[in-house]
């Protein structure tokens, strides 16, 4: 049987009662380790759980379903992932190939920044379509998703936005190579993420107030559900300097309504931040 | 200290150990009873946790703030919610009574219906706007949210509609009384929200294809996260007969786009449908 089991927001406790259960229980359990980060790592989780986890990195978990469901259906598998399972692509992968070996499948829900988020005080109803913000290179600049911030705005929504993780990404320089050779982990911060916003409202010229502008209201979330979560509400300018320390951070760009509850709630994370006016 | 803490999705273990833990400790525990409904009642969670909660119906969370936060400058308060804290305005508002008081405030967060309902295998990254779809009466019959669905659709995204539990309401007879008398719960189904669906359709005369119609694809979840969860994708026609048994039941209306990797997916929940040509 294949279990996938998720972690929720970053600490060994975070897991479910019933998800801890079966990973006593289980023949093999693996740790998927690229799509979120979280706060504690394999060695804290083995000690938590006492028993070995094998690290699965993205080639193993695209690439190596077999491996991980070699024997399933006598033994009992494992996959522990950072926040809910179905965050990902990937895992549906996975289920499928399970069920189309004919093995049975149980998922353990928990936490993930896209219900978490709510904890800054922006109702959930009032999001739109979530998007990702990825980590720009010299040649490469996409900003599609900008597209869909102000799709979102028009239609009176705030935006999350999932910032870049890159954890085990091949160096340009070996892509070519046989032994790949990797880029240390890198984390997109709320700063980071805002300073391309605005380069790319330059690179539009979107200067008038109708839409999404460096006075929008945005609220910077970082290590959510943590005892060190921190979270910071200002214009998307000033969000351009804001620290929030480690990772994990996300961003969100609120609409052009912020209801008056969700406001007084917000106003916590604010300190002296100057808005447009209509968030007064 | 007060602690909110979600109970996930259904099941007494679907708490995080995190929240166990807390539960154990707290002085008084409080059961928020009417916006989610659990598949273990509260006795099955008192046996569970081996301890005594206290009921509390919607009068004591929304008025009875100060009731709920007595004495918890010194003694530690736990509200356990249904799925994760922040689904519903009222505990940001006891979140804001609890800091003017100055009280220290921790969430614990858990899987709800928002990221869980992934587990159909539509991508969270291709859902809009959540709506809530409310029990028409004789005399009110809104349809506000079908806009929104609409509004969805032709953002190329897919719908979450959260369906309307009826707990604890007075009978419209004894409102004016000093004494409530209260209806029995009524836990609305997909079949009865795609009745309501097709009625506004049929009020609107939308027929054409362009915008969601009764052949549109849509997926019904039910009891999600538990071992009795049933998951179907049918026409919305089609979903007017379904029958996916106890509660609690949401609705997906789907987008016009259905990414191949979702609909590989949903194909397991499919039973000879007859869909839209476009999602072929």
């Amino acid at each position: 049987m294949l279990f996938i089991i998720g972690l929720g927001l970053g600490d060994c406790k975070d897991i479910t009662v019933r998800g801890l259960e079966i990973i006593k229980k289980c023949d093999r359990v693996y740790l998927e380790s690229y799509t979120s980060i979280l706060t504690c790592g394999p060695e804290a989780l083995e000690e938590f759980y006492d028993r070995k986890i094998i690290v699965a990195d993205r080639d193993l978990v695209e690439l190596g379903a077999d491996q991980i469901l070699e024997g399933a259906d006598e033994l009992d598998v494992a996959l522990l992932v950072g926040g809910d399972p179905f965050s990902a692509t990937t895992h549906t992968d996975l289920v499928l190939r399970a069920k189309e070996k004919g093995l049975q499948v149980e998922i353990v829900h928990n936490a993930s920044i896209l219900n978490a988020v709510g904890c800054c005080g922006l109702q959930l109803y009032n999001f739109g379509e979530t998007i990702s913000i990825p980590y720009w290179t010299d040649v490469w600049q996409p900003d599609s998703f900008f597209d869909k911030i102000i799709k979102n705005y028009k239609n009176k929504l705030h935006t999350l936005c999932l910032l870049d993780i890159k954890v085990k990404e091949p160096t340009y320089e070996s892509l070519t190579k046989k032994k790949k050779e990797y880029m240390p982990p890198r984390f997109m911060t709320v700063s980071e993420a805002s300073q391309q916003l605005v380069k790319i409202l330059q690179n539009r010229a979107y200067q008038n107030d109708e839409y999404v502008t460096e006075n929008s209201l945005c609220v910077g979330l970082a290590r959510v559900g943590t005892k060190t979560q921190q979270i910071v509400a200002c214009t998307l300018q000033e969000m351009c300097k804001a620290d929030l320390g480690g990772p994990l951070h996300s961003l969100v760009v609120t609409g052009p309504v912020v209801h008056p509850l969700e406001l007084e709630y917000l106003k916590q994370f604010m300190s002296g931040s100057d808005f447009n006016a209509s968030f007064d």
